[in-house]
């Protein structure tokens, strides 16, 4: 079968490890990765023998574009290129109205052109929100608590990253039991910066304003740098009417490792659905998976 | 939006179960159960105003036959009813090469009559195959180990109690972990019966014969009885190039309420499918909850 021909968009660590896995999987191919002007001239060994390019057009035939952006930049980055009738898949992060809104978006925009999108395709929103709809559909009465961390959330990082005076920051997510969480942000101010803006400015932002948000200003934030995450999703609930059914989901990953993994599975996922948009919920697993049919049934399922 | 109609064939522990399932869900409508024609006069309480008939026929319209029958029975059933453009789902629990035929076979005949089969959707094969198949899109080079138990595995004491001299059995499957197991079945013998006859026939048939498995002849096997189960579900892989991402998925559960729940979930998932078979992997897990697309996306995703 023919390769699916796949842009790497974004090259900061979700670029760096989508990109792996995409050189990792024998059905899809990396047709380039799509930088900022003033970051093309960067020289990275890992890109030796990769185009390394400004504008998509440039790289010829793109069946999927990865969007390895910060999650304010995906809406009208999705939107443009399904527009063009290039699909996309995305790990957009920000839970709630914004996903909504982003998917009605390139839903529309889909239909149109033909075009498909996978969007907050990471683990949370992603893997983990599979995990939470099969367990509604095994207990669909009871409740689910996603506790995160300990681990640093990249995404959290990259806003208080982005506040004047910061020149760098790392959010840390602290588990304190049944889904609720504490957030410890590091940052390192420039010089002559105002620690107290800088930290209304991280509290007040909608990233943080809803969780128990300190933050601490340290000399050095490289020092402080794990990859590591990790996830405990828990259900107890009902099945039918008998009580008392519990569930688990335990996982210790490399964060960007995986979001890039479950990004370069769904750039494998996207193709083979309708014109339109797509949470991962929305989606075969098997979609995901590089396995003929009859191993599937005979190995896995 | 109209409720599926949905019938129950079959009236053993997994059929009381789908029964409940189907009865606490909103969407579902439960039009009538089917049992042997020997079974019709059989008097139970929660069968009270539930139409009950030997054949599926005398029940009108029915959208999704749900097939609580031993494994043994369902290609035959499931293939007669799809033929008639009902749509089945089962708990077909024979893995390997049986459920590549029945996929087959039920496949074939959807694409003719326009029915759709879910096929093998309990909780393994089922909710833990669905598991297996997200794990390898989010690590797909690495192990995965499947650890049942300790509980009582209602398809090997169905298979136990079928042997020619047994009265009542029950087996129960021990986890020893990294995936493997031991069967101790314990079976209570008809008068006369030869406990070395029997020992042979549960070892030797294919349910039994590829594991450790240990027969113990006791007086009550009702006495032993308990319908909790647990799957410990671990995989250790890599994502991208990067190793050591560890999973583990854990549930402790009674057996046939999740089964029973699982297939009534697929009742509902079934219909929205194309013709054709699938087995619960191939589905998307949205597809198995009863919540409209604004709300899941606004608290699921």
């Amino acid at each position: 079968m023919a390769q699916v021909k796949v842009a790497v968009v974004g090259y900061g660590n979700i670029g760096k490890y989508s990109l792996q896995a995409v050189q990792a999987a024998k059905d899809l191919e990396l047709v380039g990765v799509v930088r900022r002007k003033e970051s093309l001239n960067k020289k990275s060994p890992e890109l030796e023998g990769v185009k390394v390019v400004a504008d998509i057009a440039e790289l010829g035939k793109v069946d999927v574009a990865i969007l390895a952006l910060p999650s304010r930049e995906i809406p009208e980055a999705a939107k443009a290129l399904i527009e063009k009738g290039i699909c996309t898949v995305d790990s957009f992060d920000i839970h709630g109205k914004d996903i909504q809104e982003l998917y009605k978006s390139l839903d529309a925009a889909g239909k149109k052109s033909g075009a498909k999108a996978i969007i907050s395709a990471g683990w949370d929103p992603g893997t983990d929100s599979v995990i939470r709809t099969l367990l509604l559909a095994m207990a669909p009465k009871g409740l689910t608590y996603t506790n995160f961390g300990p681990g640093m959330s990249m995404g959290h990082s990259v806003v208080a990253r982005s506040k004047a005076g910061v020149k760098d920051a790392l959010s840390m997510t602290i588990p304190l039991g049944t889904g609720v969480h504490r957030r410890d942000v590091y940052v390192e101010l420039e010089d002559g910066a105002d620690f107290k803006t800088v930290e209304s400015a991280i509290k007040t932002d909608s990233y943080f304003c809803n969780d128990d948000t300190h933050v601490h200003a340290v000399s050095c934030v490289k020092d402080l740098r794990d990859m590591g995450h990790g996830v405990l999703l828990e259900r107890k609930g009902v099945s039918g009417e008998t009580q008392n059914q519990r569930f688990q989901f335990l996982m210790q990953i490399n964060n960007p490792a995986l979001t890039g993994q479950v990004l370069a599975s769904c750039a494998r996922a996207v193709v083979k659905q309708q014109p339109g948009c797509y949470t991962l919920p929305q989606i075969a697993p098997y979609d995901l998976i590089d396995m003929d049919l009859d191993e599937f049934l005979l190995h896995t399922v």
